[in-house]
């Protein structure tokens, strides 16, 4: 039998659901179709997201989700604007000056918050003193939030409305790095609309990746005027897949009603279990909420020693002299049983 | 019984050989592995392309062949470069100015040159005035050839070392856009080694999408320092993909002896029995040599009506009063029966 | 007695007219002044250049030529555009790569045309063939046309109406780089307007240095929504000056009646001196219509020889076996007795 | 009798100091020179400066500050680079994103720090946690002091040093943004070298125009090979100046023995005496140590309201419901009347 592997460093350590891979098998057996994005799957591709947003949207394929974040910014400002995130965004601590780049030299202007999120009133004070009009500064023209955070919590709509008042008022666009929306989504058990254009979001990286298939994300404007340009950026920096299809095929696959929902929605039980059974360990300390996929707890140094020699596998988040703060994420093919085999580790 | 398809629009309208869909579900049976590359399939790639090329190389799989050419060249040039190439390279031509892009503003120098090539006297000459250290003027940093070219030829070893001699002088890198190295290899019958290192080459894009598979290529080094800093370029520009593994397969299962010379072979073959049964209508005009899968003719416009009235599917190059350059792209999915057909159509 | 300097390298040798260094001496009497160019001085130089060329402007002075038409081009055009410009034109050969540099990564598109022009034909064929609204291709969005060009002749508003129609009907804009804007204007002996606005420019760089000032040049907006975000492209390359008004008053005291035609009437007048003098040598040739304040002409070997023995300076231009074709440039500060000095050494 | 104007906004709204404006009418005595940096004057101020400095040193006049501080920078850091600097410090705060501009997209890192200062520990710290060659952070490549701070204060040579001893231990170069570095020498009374080179800085932004000069600032490398490439990206910013001659001997005449201290010094007294006056009031409060030219003191808004209708200019830093912290900056042109008139409308 083979051993039990407890891998929680990312959902992305995790391979393909099989509805997807199987929609990939089938999209071969068609015939040729025009490539660089303007074939059937991805024209179909529109008018199924439009429909499960409940809107009208502009929806285009890429490979990562640092491409959609940063790219979906680059048509958010002018190379010399100001783009508000939290200072744990991913945009700014992972992607290694992406959106710096991308946008032509932006800058990001980091707000704090608990949790992994950032409120409208830390944002409201910053944009105040953000000299506005004023050459020697560069000027406000987006705030991204993340949807789960990179705490594992979730905006609420409420929340994320309140931001959504200050973009609107001072003239910004509102991105949503959505790299775990389908988690949030499963998490708030609301509609995809009222998570996003309802609540005010702009554009959004609707992150598909970690969520269980091959390699896709999908950039989906609710403006089409914001879109203005966006397939020239896409190619010159290298974003305009030839065999868009088969990204597309899986984008249709996934966010279909009873894949999206069942495989986010595991995902998040399995998280929530973990949570759970690492409560009954007096010497573990959670660090946040769980709400989407994400456990955060700090451990004594002798137990994350025992984990690792029984090849359990996560990252350090932060290391103090007793221990660490560590994260533990869940993903599709997480399984009841790697959950209680760990948590058999940890309380042994 | 289904119709038979004529699209010779380009061999990226084909879908996926079955080795590498293979490869894929075969991935897909393996538990978690790292991610964003650091996977075990990534890292035996290495070994068989080093094994492929008989040299050490440095090897990073992408997602499309203008993010390997323009982030290639990015690592080649300062910002201030320029970058010699043929004035019908794909890079100057289709690719948004993504070269100007990701090198933060280097500049092509255009290159004249019968076939689709451009000769060692033609660069040297451009070369003697470029204006080497003054600083009013960009610099000479790279050159780039392509293999197979825009015009379906292949420059042979000896001319591309007649180019590298110069790039050597000069202390220039040479890149080889490979979009199409099977193809060319398959003609020249030649050695990978005897097509880049050996003839000079320092950087190559293996292009491998177009040859079959469903999205991947190759950025491959063959000194170790051009490749400085090489990661953090992929990951700025969106281009480092978190699960790498499911690229890495199908370059893996691509490059193997028997896949890809059948198949580019394949391809070669059927480009050649299109250009021999063109030949035997009078009012079509062959371009130039045949050589990879790639056939340029020029036709009658009542011809090209005839044909797109009966479904065939080819892109223009040229029009003029009369009639037009149209190209003729044949991949690893074009059939003998295909070529038959559609010389049945021109002939009839 | 002093010896006689033959320096026609460039009219940037030459130092400052009296007037303007006299302006700069008056400025520095007043008091203090708000500084990065929200002075008095500027302020009123906006009221000047509008009544100079009978129309709204905006007015930014910069320090350099490079700066003025990279930076102008920059607000023209997406970083995914293309600008046409002439094969010879100072922002391809002599920038270093700014225009690509400042806009983002736009590409020049290079236009051949005899006597440094190019005509509204050439630049319709190759709007024709340029992709538009085609994603692998950069995007037209200007055009600029040197005035004076680099080869001293000067483009006449007909000629410039005509490249502007074309701009109008593609929706592009046009710019206008006059690093010797004054020399053109004494030659046509037409208003300003005509030259500019009048024709079709969108934009100028207002070059004023060239011209006899320390260090000053202007660019000059015809159309205020085109300079949306100018200040914010200026401050973050380092083109926003503290004590802007210095600056200013050298740009004020130039563009006076009285002052610029006197100063560039007379560079005119020598280079025609020159010319007329070169012709009654049969060894020389002249190469191109002398309009504004330069001289090209090619000389045998001795001759150049001699000259450069001489203590005469000047640039060569292209080489060949027996000679080259140099350049000869006057300035506010060329006297009769230069350029009859010069004229005796090659008919002796 | 003219009104004493008190203006204490900036350094930069005063003009010319008059050896400067000197040099300026003495050089346009002189003949032609060759344009673009290439002149005597331009060669004879590098051999000034490394006497200055009593070290070889490359010198590049340039006509802002943000040019001098974002060009140097690109020059130490890839564009995947981090810049460390003070949360206040210039190239963050008012340079409108110009370093994440010019070096193509690097990204600066904020550390806190009182007085304007920030140590080595708090710079260890984040450096700590930097992620060295991991690929998705960005990598440090350079650290950024102000000398004299955004807060009037100076590091003394032993803070430096203690920074300079990190930057390389880990490989990173040290930048010093000395746009009153003048002030700050005034203050230390050491030499240029103890306070650059003997301290481990390797490029100084030489800021000259604050100091007296009508524009002028020279970056000054102390390591030859960090200049690689440096004029290139001079010119494609647009900052290679023609006329350069006339900036040099700007830089000449301020950086001589009995001129640059002379009045670095009067500013500093100015500032003390600002200082020591304000002290007075007890409603007044001093924010940070007097050091360099800059005091910065909290006033209550009535007092405020009196100076300004009183027509005193400054800026406010900071405001809050009862007043606010405002800068007072004095200059070369700040005379004891000046000072003690405002000092009268204080204590009045």
């Amino acid at each position: 039998m083979a051993k039990l592997i407890y891998d929680f460093r990312s959902d992305n350590v995790s391979g393909i659901i099989p509805e997807v891979l199987q929609s990939i098998i089938q999209e071969n057996q068609r015939s040729t179709d025009t490539s660089y994005g303007d074939d059937e799957v991805t024209q179909k591709l529109q008018g199924q997201l439009a429909d499960f947003f409940n809107h009208e949207v502009l929806v285009f394929p890429v490979i990562s989700g640092t491409a959609a974040n940063a790219l979906a910014l680059a048509n958010l400002t002018p190379p010399y604007g100001a783009i508000y995130c939290h200072e744990q965004a991913h945009i700014h601590m992972d992607e290694c000056g992406a959106p710096e780049f991308l946008t032509g030299g932006a800058k990001l202007v980091l707000l704090p918050g608990n949790n992994g999120k950032f409120g409208a009133e830390i944002l409201n004070n910053s944009l105040k003193n953000a000299g506005k009009g004023v050459k020697h500064h560069v000027q406000p023209a987006a705030v991204s939030v993340t949807q789960a955070t990179e705490a594992g919590t979730v905006y609420t709509p409420a929340e994320i409305t309140a931001i959504a008042k200050l973009t609107q008022e001072h003239g910004l666009s509102l991105h949503m790095d959505g790299s775990r929306f389908a988690n949030a989504l499963a998490y708030l058990q609301c509609s995809p609309a009222d998570m996003t254009w309802k609540a005010g979001v702009d554009v959004l990286s609707l992150g598909t990746t970690k969520a269980g298939v091959m390699g896709a994300e999908a950039i989906v404007f609710f403006k089409k005027d914001l879109a203005k340009g966006f397939e020239y950026r896409l190619k010159r920096s290298g974003h305009i897949i030839s065999k868009m299809r088969f990204l597309s095929c899986q984008l249709q696959t996934y966010w279909q009603k009873g894949v999206w929902d069942k495989y986010a929605g595991h995902a998040n039980q399995m998280a929530k279990l973990l949570a759970v059974g690492l409560q009954k360990n007096p010497s573990v300390k959670r660090m946040y909420h769980v709400e989407a996929n994400e456990v955060f707890v700090w451990m004594p140094k002798a137990l994350l020693d025992h984990l690792q020699a029984q090849g359990a596998k996560f990252y350090d988040w932060q290391k103090d002299d007793k221990g660490a703060v560590i994260r533990l994420v869940t993903s599709f093919a997480t399984t009841k049983k790697m959950v209680e085999g760990f948590l058999g580790l940890i309380n042994s």
